[in-house]
């Protein structure tokens, strides 16, 4: 028996060994390795009290078990009273009587409706652990968090946690057309098949919940900002209810994203003008409407008067105007409007850096009290390293929303392992200087540093039909960090990326280490290969695949690279002072002077705010041009070290995900290298410069980079 | 150790009863359940030797310790000597020198180049099965019937089998765009991932062909027919490359879509004349190109002139001028050229039905030998149920390859169990009478009626990134028939089923029995709910999406339902007799003879050849409108009978593939209902007649069917 059970699990092993899909995210609970923490928790599991049969309930139940088999290998069994130490009790005081008499109301007190605490207390005389919250959707919390213990391998002895999320919202953005196609998305179609909703229920979409529910993710806006209005038709509201139903369990409210224009290509008024009485009825019976389907529906994300959307200016009134009639229509419901920041004009010629600032400022105060503005963390436009946007801070009567991009449109796509937490951590760290020192952009959208109770945090999803979500096995670990610094942004990017990393992989020590190096090192790197020095948009036209800083030939101004980069024959970059555009000004004065010199500035942002003679001399003491070389050079040489690394790492991974991110380190480099040829080819032209000795010259010409096509480029 | 064990293989059994994903297709390799077939399984399977290190050799390999690993849940011993009964021996006489003493010569005469015998011998006294073949493909054909064999728990005692294929070309067809759009795709995005190739190599690719080579699939068409010059171009030619390197060792070809205005878009010429000797060199200069990537490239597949598809008739030259042109350019590599017949044109008035045996039949004998023409199984376009297609025996000096549709445009698309099977059979067993009885349609295209060494069957893939690669959990066995018939067309719908069900679901007799039945009808089924006694064409336009019989404002006639069943207050159908469009003198008088009169007519298609009054008397007695009543609503009906018949089987399912079939047969219910009402309603304007009052009526109104728009189909 032994030996046909020893060659069984060597069987399953075996099996394991060829692949894994990336399907199960970081929610894989896989048998826990280490023996002495194993005895551990087996001693601290050894039976299950859930009561209460709420859909959430049971998802805790069901999730608590499926957690349990698969780390400790054992069915826990299911009672509903304490009768062994190790039990693990999880509800709230209302669903549970052991929990209302476990002493812990105090704890509660501090927990909000969202946060959790995880205690051990003794019980009839034995050790338990107790998981509860103000809320069920908090006790879910609260159990994905057990199991993060559990798949960490941290000791669950004597535990004494309360955790609170730091933000209200906690969103995903799904950029997701109704045709299925995903702007800027790089891994497969749409997972929402709106063909066959509502009455096909794809697993995927409680799957989808699940993983959110595991990070704290709380709302999704399932449609493109560049947006439909069809997603507002009943045919379309069936579909989104499905949907609603099967997340709520799961504590994810649905949002929707507005098109402007809806009353009129849906109800054949001739106006959108939000002053218009018509109007502002079409949206309140529209939002009446909404809620008849979905009676927790969250609200419209709009993107008005932004790259061609329609919006109040058509009518000539102001994005306040807009907001606060949708605003309107969803308040009876307790619903929200949040409205994007990201907007900039044909006509202006101001620098688009500056744009978005001169409209939304001046409203601050305006908008409604359910009216949310979201600002991308740059001013530009996610660039892979770019200063905060000077309206965090500028606008404390408004809350503001932050929306980061999960997706990697300008970070290597799917195709580089380029893990965000540091982006995310360096913009959430920036002092804007509002109300002085110490107010972090983080302060700003968590309502702590203005005092709003509406306040939040959202991701452009990366999230594809690909079998493994993201495409890049490593963009995985993007999702997750959105969650988690979402949830707590005190997090450092280490802790972060060290529990994705047990949890996708291993715990052996060896191979997190070496992960996490790649890992906090390769926004950096990408950076540096890709955008060094703050320069920025370079990329190629429309897909923003790939190097194309010579492109001039767009017809909007800002849309062309050389329009960031000025190169020319005295240097290259952006003068952003007085003497240029003076984006600088938007800033408090301490950020100013941060950047407003060229000699002080940090070289991160030279070439965002200044425009810097080719032989200006850098902290390295070389000039700029050979910094640039530099800077190129060393980029693309971290990408080999990147693939040295994994290459090393063999033994510790599945043969299927090692393989795939083995090839796609190489495409990387790959990519590195025609970033780096390409660029430095191109601004050679202005430099006169040459590359110095010491780097391999190109082997490509820069006729063949500019001649290269990408007309199948994904997510355009 | 014991209770260890079973506690452990129960925590497998529930984990995997959770659900499967549909990923693994019919090669699940689960373990055998029947205990005395498991016996001699054990038994027969003590070693392996396969010895080579070809790449096909070691698929052959691992393919036999894959499988038995899963189904007898051992890993058999590899060896290079005959020591035990049950040793199985899988190679070439050349490859292999046991195999080469076994005696196997004469056998291997009969067998061609993909062929394959498994046989029992005794060698150095011991029994032993051999796979073997003339070509390593054709033991890894050898390979997966033996495991197919173990899968569906039939004897491998005294193994005498002799199998080859009856066509030599086994081919699918996608109709992937670049952008991975899937015109006609139900099952998500294309696999082909173009952006990542050819350096990142999806695991899928390997699958996919794997899968194929399990059916001896042995050539695919990559890209769509409505074709992109670009696919030509040398950077997708790497991509292709690529593919094809991965599918070589599966004995899978690759083919491509040619634009024919391709010397214009990509080469810069001024015209794509086939006559012109500069278009006729960037043809020659191209093939010569592709063969530098892929020295084992297949050839052409072309959609010329068709559906405004560019084409030599541009320039006044015939579709052999085009079809030759590009043979000649392929001749020197051994590659062929396979020339659509699907042919209509806007200007032609003639009956669509006519046209593509008028443009073709005229050209027979004038086609160079490496041409092959793709004839659609009927003249309209894959109909849920067709006459066979009268080109089909009237070009017997032209090979004529089969086009089947896998993917289910007209046939329920995602949402539809439909198994077609039943639908090939029907096409292929139907008499031509060219060279009077006996010449079905099977002869023509497998070359035996007219003696072509080009033969051969070709399916238009309903493969897309969707998890379970096809959407519809049953619509795998359309891919699964396809393959097999092709390989074999004599097998009977019924085997082919019953394959399919046991290497998908289990061998349990009474599941097996029941969803065979339900697959076996479903076909019948769809026709009797949506296009009976013969109608054809009258689906949404576009999308073809649902029934939309009255739409009759389409910038071609024959793009409109109303062209195609002609309702009046006379009667409905369309006349194609003599006192019609006479598309029935393009068959031979023996099939005329079926079809040429409404009382004699076949009432499957009665409606197909004429126009028939409303009170025309069928032979069930009722007439016409209540016959049509009585399809409508007893195909309705059945659907029914199959969501009953699949409830009751849910203990033999995991609950994943489970609800996923509950869930769309609950769907096509209420599709079905949806075409019956509509249809019912529709027509009833012109007959003026009662729906018979046994059935329940319509609850909506015909302006409500007309009303629904789906600007989102898939597929479009």
């Amino acid at each position: 028996m032994k030996n046909k059970f020893v060659s069984f699990v060597f069987l399953l092993c075996s099996l394991s060994a060829l692949g894994e899909t990336g399907y199960e995210l970081w929610l894989r609970y896989k048998p826990v390795e280490n023996t002495r923490v194993l005895q551990s928790y087996q001693k601290n599991t050894k039976a299950l009290i859930v009561t209460g049969s709420s859909a959430t309930i049971i998802i805790i139940k069901e999730e608590l078990a499926r957690g349990i088999r698969g780390l400790l290998q054992k069915n826990i069994s299911s009672t509903d009273k304490v009768s062994y130490d190790g039990t693990i009790i999880a509800g709230t005081i209302q669903s549970n009587s052991l929990i209302a008499k476990a002493g812990i109301d105090k704890l509660l007190l501090n927990t909000g409706d969202e946060g959790f605490i995880i205690v051990t207390r003794i019980i009839n005389g034995k050790s338990c652990i107790i998981i509860s919250g103000n809320s069920e959707k908090a006790v879910l919390y609260g159990t994905f968090h057990f199991l993060r213990l559990l798949q960490t391998e941290q000791s669950i002895e004597q535990l004494n946690i309360l955790s609170t999320p730091r933000m209200k919202l906690r969103m995903l953005n799904h950029w997701d057309n109704l045709n299925r196609t995903v702007e800027r998305g790089y891994a497969g179609f749409s997972i929402w098949n709106w063909h066959t909703l509502p009455n096909y229920i794809d697993i995927r979409y409680k799957d989808y919940a699940r993983a959110n529910a595991s990070l704290g993710i709380n709302s999704t806006v399932l449609t493109n900002v560049n947006a439909n209005a069809t997603i507002l038709s009943s045919a379309y509201l069936e579909k989104v209810k499905a949907l609603a139903d099967v997340f709520r369990p799961y504590g994810i409210k649905v949002y929707l994203t507005a098109r402007f224009s809806a009353p009129i290509e849906l109800g054949q008024l001739k106006t959108a003008d939000p002053l218009n009485a018509e109007v502002q009825n079409w949206w309140k019976e529209k939002a009446k409407e909404i809620y008849t389907y979905v009676p927790d529906f969250g609200g419209f994300l709009v993107k008005a008067n932004s790259e061609g959307q329609p919006g109040p200016q058509d009518y000539k009134r102001t994005h306040a105007d807009g907001a606060n009639m949708l605003a309107d229509a969803v308040a009876p419901f307790k619903g929200i409007v949040i409205w994007r920041a990201f907007v900039y004009s044909n006509e202006n010629p101001v620098d688009r850096h500056k744009q978005a600032y001169d409209d939304f400022v001046p409203l601050d105060g305006t908008f409604r009290d359910n009216v949310m503005v979201q600002v991308k963390n740059g001013a530009i436009d996610f660039m892979p390293r770019e200063p905060f946007h000077p309206i965090f801070g500028a606008m404390p009567k408004t809350p503001l929303m932050m929306e980061f991009q999960v997706t990697q449109e300008y970070l290597g796509q799917s195709t580089n392992l380029v893990f965000l937490a540091p982006l995310f951590k360096e913009v959430l760290e920036s002092d804007t200087y509002s109300k002085g020192k110490g107010g972090t952009v983080a302060k700003v959208i968590d309502g702590s540093l203005d005092n709003h109770k509406l306040n939040g945090m959202a991701g452009v999803s990366n999230i594809g039909n690909d079998i493994n979500w993201c495409g890049h096995p490593f963009a995985q670990a993007n999702w997750y960090a959105l969650g988690r610094l979402a949830w707590d942004h005190n997090l450092s990017s280490e802790q972060v990326a060290d529990e994705w990393i047990k949890m996708t992989f291993t715990n052996k020590p060896s191979f997190v280490s070496a992960v996490k190096k790649m890992m906090l090192e390769s926004r950096d790197i990408m950076v540096q290969y890709s955008n060094p020095i703050g320069l920025h948009h370079i990329m190629g036209t429309g897909h923003h695949y790939g190097p194309a800083p010579w492109v001039n030939n767009q017809r909007r101004p800002e849309w062309n690279p050389v329009y960031y980069h000025k190169a020319d024959s005295v240097g290259i970059g952006f003068n952003r002072t007085e003497t240029g555009s003076n984006a600088l000004v938007q800033y408090q004065p301490e950020v100013r002077k941060l950047w407003s010199t060229m000699t002080d500035c940090d070289e991160k942002y030279l070439l965002w705010f200044h425009h810097v003679p080719w032989n200006f001399k850098m902290k390295s003491g070389r000039n700029l041009w050979d910094e640039l070389c530099y800077n190129y050079y060393t980029g693309a040489e971290r990408v080999k070290q990147m693939q040295d690394a994994w290459n090393k790492l063999k033994p510790f991974v599945d043969a299927q995900r090692f393989d795939q991110v083995r090839m796609l380190l190489k495409i990387q480099y790959d990519e590195a290298i025609w970033w780096r040829n390409a660029c430095l080819l191109y601004f050679q032209t202005f430099s006169n410069r040459p590359i110095p000795a010491q780097y391999e010259k190109p082997d490509k010409t820069l006729d063949y980079y500019k001649s290269l096509r990408f007309p199948f480029a994904p997510g355009n």
